[in-house]
C-alpha cells in the first residue's frame, strides 16, 4: 500500500524526486471558505528554505509555490489544492561516480532493496527536498487552525551536540540560526555546528515544541490517539529517532504520586495543576499546551571518508560531495511544526465528525 | 473518524469495556491457509495477564480466547478472526462514589470533554484491559510472521525507576518478574517497585525490543516509513510517554561520522557494520535487528490520595481503590511486541502487493 | 487488501461463516449519546429472518441480537459497538457429499480459486446469513438518521418475473409475502413463485427504494459521490445484478430536454419539478427523494438437477438439497435498506467535519 | 471525507477545475520498473479529447500530458507519478451572466449548497473535464495490466436513444463517431445525435464493455466485491444512471436454472458454459470475460431554453451556450475503460498481499 498520502478527512499526498521537474503536494478536505494566498504558503517554505545561514547548506533554491486548483476568487473551493514548485536548477551532472553507490545512512540500499530501482539523483525521493510538499500543506492547516481556535504551533532547538538551551526567549528564535530560544547558547551552539562543518562532519541535536491553544477533545481511542498520530508524523521525517511527550523518558524515574498531573479549575475551566503528560491524557488533548520532544540525528551527508560498498557488494570508499546541512534543525523545524498541524487540523475535522449541532 | 481499527492490509479492529460482557478482535485480512487454534492465542494472552506476581495487580482475570469465525478444520480462511473474551466477574459494584469524579493521568475527564458520555467502571474503553485484543491479534501476527520469516520479537525491561540492568541473559527473561534480562538487577527493581508499592504508589520505566529476523525492504516512504508506523503503533498504548530507534535520544550527541552505519558485505549480503539506525534506513528495513525503546509512565492508579474535582469542576480528594500494577512493565511488553508484530505483518503483506512474481 | 469493513466515519465491519459459532458486527464510529436498545436491532433482523412465509425457505433461525460493548445505560458511548447472534442450530449434517462441489452460481469454486481454501458448510462466508451483520448495524444507522433528519428508507418490490406492480399502497407493503405495495399484483407474484418453487427453481425480481428526507449536501465528488457509494453498497450484495437512480436504463432513450430536472422554488427552498435523476446532481443530494432501482437474480440454490464439476474438474450432477428461498427479495429488501442507510449515515458524518459551526 | 481518491492499493488523486491553470493526476502505488513513456498516457487522453467529430463539441483542447515524478530513465520508480496537463485556452470569459445560475441536470445548486462556493467558470470541478485524470491514471493501469495478464479492455456504444446495434465487429469500434461496433447502425446513430443536435438538445445511451483476460481471483468479500468496486468506479462518472453485470436486469425475468452458469472443463481448465453472471461469482472474478453495461443520459448542458432559478431562489431562463457534446458516448468509453483498470488493478494489486509466493 502507497505511503504517499497523510491524514483521513485533511488529506495530504506529496510526490517529486529531488532532481526531478518538479515537487508537490495535493490537500484534499480542506474545508471552503479559507482565504488562502500563495504568500501565506511561501512564508512558511521561506523557513524552510536552504541558504539561509552558515549552519545550513549553501545551496540556494529559490521555492516558489504555484496554486494550480482549489482556490477561487482567493477563497478555498473544497475541492483538492494542488501546489507545485518547479526545480529550477536542474544541472545536468555526471552522476556515474554515485549511480551504484550506496553513501551510509541513505536510503540508497534500502530503495533499491525494496524497489529494485532508484532515482539516484540527490537521493530522488528519498531526499530531504521531498519536505515541501508537508510545509506547503502545513501552512493551510496552521492557517485554519489559528483561524478557528487561535491554535500557534512552535518549535525551537534544545541542544546541538552536548550543548542545552538554558533560557526561553520566544522572539529571538526566528533570529536564531539554530532557531534556538537561548541568544547565548544558540551562539555556542552554532561554533559547535561550525566546528564540525570545518571536519566535513555533521550534528544532532534535540528540538521542543509546544503547542498553545490546542483544540480541545482531539485524539480517537484506541489506536488513533492524539500522541499516536503526532508520534508516526514526527517519525515519518527522515531524522527524527526519538520522540516524547511531556516528561517522556524522564518520567521514567518518577513515582506516580509525581507524575499524575492534579485536576483543578481555573477561570471556571477544568485544567491540570501540572502538565507532566504533554498535554494529552488516554489519548485525547484537553485543550492545555501540548509539548513534545525529539531528537535528531546527524546528518547523513557528511565530506569525511567512509567505508562503504556498491551495488555489487563490493567495498569502497564514500566522500559526499556537494553543500551539506551541518545541522539541519533549523530546518527541520518548520517540517516538525507542519505535520504537527496537519495532525490537529485532521482530528479537528474528525472531531467534528462526531458533534451534533443540531 | 473511528480509532479503533489498527492496519491496512492486515487490519485488527478491536471492542469492549473493561466492564462489559465481554471484550475482542476482529483479524481482517489474515492470509488463509495458517494454521490457528486457541492456544496459539491463548499462549501470548497468558503472558499479559493480571495476578502473575507481586509487582502486578492482584486480580485474577481467567481470560479465555474463543474463535468465532475464520478458522476452518484448524486453518484460517481468509475471512475475518473473530476473537472474544468474555467478563467472568463482573460484579455488580457501587460505581456511585466515582462516577463523577475526574481521576488524575486517566481519561475520565478526557472521556467526558469529548463523548459527553463515559462508562465509568473501571476506565471502560479507556482501561488497560483493552489491550487484550491488541494481544490476540498480535499473537496470529507472531505465527505468520514466525513461519515465513523466522522472525523472532523480544521485548525485556531495561530499568525501572532509577535501577538499571547491567546485562542481558536472555533465558531469564520470562523467569523475571518484570521481565528484565539481568537476574541481579531484576531483584533490585522489584524490591523498589514494592516498595512503592507499599507506599500506595507506581513506578515508571524503559522496555528495549529487539527483533531478529526482520523482513526486508519493509516500510512506504515518505509517510508510511516502517518507523513511523512502530512509532503511532508503540505511542497507541497509552502508558508509553517515549519511544526510540537505535541510539535514539543519544544519536542527538553523536556527529555524522560516529553515527552513520558504515556498510559492509557478510557472507555475499549487503549489511552495516554498527546499527546505530536501528534497522531502518529511509524508512526501510534492510533486514538488520530492528531495535527500539519505550518510556513507561508509572500507573495512574494509584492508592495515595490527590487532589482532583469532579464532574462539577468542585474540588475533591481522590483515592483510587483496588488492586493495581505497582509497575505495568511487565504486562506492557507482550503488549508492545503484540504491535511492533502487527506493523510488520502489515507491511510485510504491503510489500508483496508491490512484487510482481510472474 | 481485506473487504469486510464498509463505511469511513460510520464503519461496519461484519464477520462470521454461516455455520459457525456465531456472527456479528462491530460499529466504530457511531456518535455518542443515541439511545440505543437490543429491540430496536431485533425488529430490523426479524424483517429479514427466513422462515416469514412460503416464498421464503423453511428454515427457522431464532436470531437473536446481543450487545456486547459500546452502549452503557441504553446510550452509545462513542466506542466500538459490538453485536453478535450466536448459531443455536448447528447441526453436526454429513457434507461430504458437497464439500468437493461447485455448485452453478455459487461461490464454491471462486473461493476456493482465491483462498485455497473454504468452509463448505452451507457456503460458509459466500452465505447469504452474512448479512445479518449488515441489518444489525443498518439497524442503528436508521435511527440515527430519522432522529436528525427524520429520513425515512422505504423498499419495495415491484417486478417478480414478468409480473409488475401497478400501484403503491404504502402500507400494505410489510404485509405482502413479497413486500409488493400493489396487493393484487403481489397475489400473482406471490403464484407465480410458488409455482417455481414447486419445480425446484426459483425466480428473479426487481426492488425499489425511496429515501423521504434525505439529508441535503451529501457526497463527496469526485470518486465518493453518493450514487457511487450507493451504487457500491447496492452491488456488494450478492444477488444483485443491476441498479439504477432515478429514469436509470430509460433515461438512455430522452432528450436533455426530457431528463433534465428544473429548478423552482416550494414553500421558499429550492427545488426540482421532476425528479429524473433520483435526487442526485453533480454525486451530491439536495434533499429531494432518492430514487433507485435493483435487479436480483433468482436464487443459485435450486432443487432442480444442473451440470458441474468437483474440484478435480470432474463432471457431477447437482441437486442443491436443502430449505431454500425460492424469492429472495422480500428478505433482501431489508438487507438493501440497510446498505442505503450506511452510505446515508456514513455521507451525513464526512458532511458536518466539512462545516464550520464556530 | 474528501472524495478525490480512488482505489487501496494503486491510488489515484485527481485535481483541477476545468477553468484553473491546470489539471492532474497523482498515481501513488504504481508498481516499479514498468517501462512508461508520455506517449503511452497521450495515446488514451487522445481517444477521451474534444473535438474528434461532429456528435463531439467543437471545442478544441490540445490536452497534452507531462510526467512530472516517479518516471527515471523511463522506468516507473515505485514512487507517486504526477501527470499535468496544462489549460492552454483560459480566455478571460465574462461569467457575470451565469455565477449566479443554476443549470438544470448540473451541479450548480448542489455544490452551492454544500460548500457555500463554487467556480463557476465551465462547472469547476463538476466539469467533465476533471475526467482527464481517470484517463490518464487509467492508460498506466491498462499497461500494466496488458503486461501481466494480457487484460483486454473493450467499450463501444450498444445503444443511442432508440436506436439499438446489432453486430459487433471489433474493428469498427475505433473508426465509428459514436465508438459503435455495428457499421450500420453507427451511422443511423450518427443522424440521430446531429438531428437533436440541430434543436439544440442531446441524447442518452448504453455503453457495454467486456474485458477479455481478467485476472482470475479478483474481489474481496463481503463489502469490495468485484462488481461493488466496479459499480462504484462507474457511478462516480457523472453521466452514468444505470449498471449492470451480465444479464443485468434481464435476469429479473429469469428462474434459477436459467440463469445459473453451469461449470464445466475446458482444456483442462474450469470454466463456465455460459456466462450470465458477467465473470463474477461471490464477488469474485474466475478469469472468464466480464461484462457490463451503463446507462447514460443526455448530458445536461443544451441550448435549448429551459426554466430553472437563480440563487437568490428567482425564477430564470437559462440557456447553456457554448460548444456542447451533443452525445458523450464515444468520450465516455475511453473514461469507463480507465476507470475499470483502475478496479482491476488495485484489486490484482490486493490478491498478491494474500499470495504467500515463499
Amino acid at each position: 500500500m502507497p505511503g504517499n498520502t497523510f491524514g483521513t478527512l485533511f488529506r495530504v499526498t506529496t510526490w517529486g524526486e529531488s532532481h526531478g521537474p518538479a515537487l508537490g503536494a495535493i490537500i484534499d478536505g480542506c474545508p471552503p471558505n479559507l482565504s488562502l494566498t500563495e504568500k501565506d504558503i511561501q512564508n512558511e517554505l521561506d523557513r524552510r528554505k536552504p541558504g539561509q545561514n552558515d549552519v545550513g547548506t549553501a545551496r540556494k533554491e529559490g521555492d516558489k509555490v504555484k496554486i494550480l486548483s482549489g482556490i477561487f476568487n482567493g477563497k478555498t473551493l473544497g475541492t483538492p489544492i494542488s501546489l507545485i514548485i518547479e526545480n529550477k536548477d536542474q544541472r545536468s551532472r555526471d552522476y556515474s561516480k554515485i549511480k551504484d553507490l550506496y553513501r551510509p545512512g541513505h536510503a540508497d540500499y534500502s530503495f533499491d532493496l525494496k524497489y529494485g530501482v532508484r532515482d539516484y539523483r540527490g537521493g530522488g525521493r528519498s531526499s530531504g527536498r521531498e519536505t515541501v510538499g508537508r510545509v506547503m500543506a502545513g501552512a493551510i492547516a496552521k492557517k485554519y487552525l489559528k483561524q478557528g481556535w487561535k491554535t500557534e504551533i512552535t518549535g525551537y532547538t534544545t541542544q546541538v551536540g552536548p550543548i542545552k538551551a538554558q533560557k526561553f526567549e520566544k522572539s529571538f528564535i526566528e533570529k536564531s540560526s539554530l532557531r534556538c530560544a537561548d541568544p547565548n547558547q544558540s551562539k555556542k551552539m552554532e561554533e559547535y555546528v561550525l566546528g564540525a562543518k570545518k571536519d566535513g562532519d555533521s550534528v544532532g541535536g534535540i528540538a521542543e515544541f509546544r503547542v498553545k491553544n490546542t483544540p480541545p477533545a482531539l485524539g480517537e481511542p484506541v489506536f488513533d490517539k492524539l500522541q499516536a498520530d503526532l508520534g508516526k508524523a514526527l517519525f515519518s521525517i527522515a531524522t527524527v529517532k526519538g520522540v516524547e511527550f511531556g516528561k517522556g523518558f524522564e518520567s521514567a524515574l518518577l513515582k506516580g504520586s509525581e507524575n499524575n498531573d492534579e485536576l483543578t479549575t481555573k477561570a471556571g475551566q477544568i485544567t491540570t495543576k501540572t502538565n507532566n503528560a504533554g498535554g494529552i491524557y488516554g489519548g485525547i488533548s484537553i485543550g492545555t499546551d501540548l509539548i513534545l520532544k525529539t531528537a535528531i540525528k546527524p546528518a547523513s551527508s557528511i565530506i569525511k571518508k567512509q567505508q562503504s560498498v556498491n551495488n555489487k557488494g563490493k567495498s569502497v570508499d564514500v566522500q559526499v560531495e556537494g553543500r551539506h546541512d551541518a545541522c539541519i534543525l533549523p530546518r527541520f523545524i518548520p517540517v516538525a511544526e507542519s505535520m504537527i498541524a496537519l495532525v490537529l487540523i485532521d482530528h479537528a475535522l474528525r472531531q467534528r465528525a462526531l458533534e451534533d449541532n443540531n
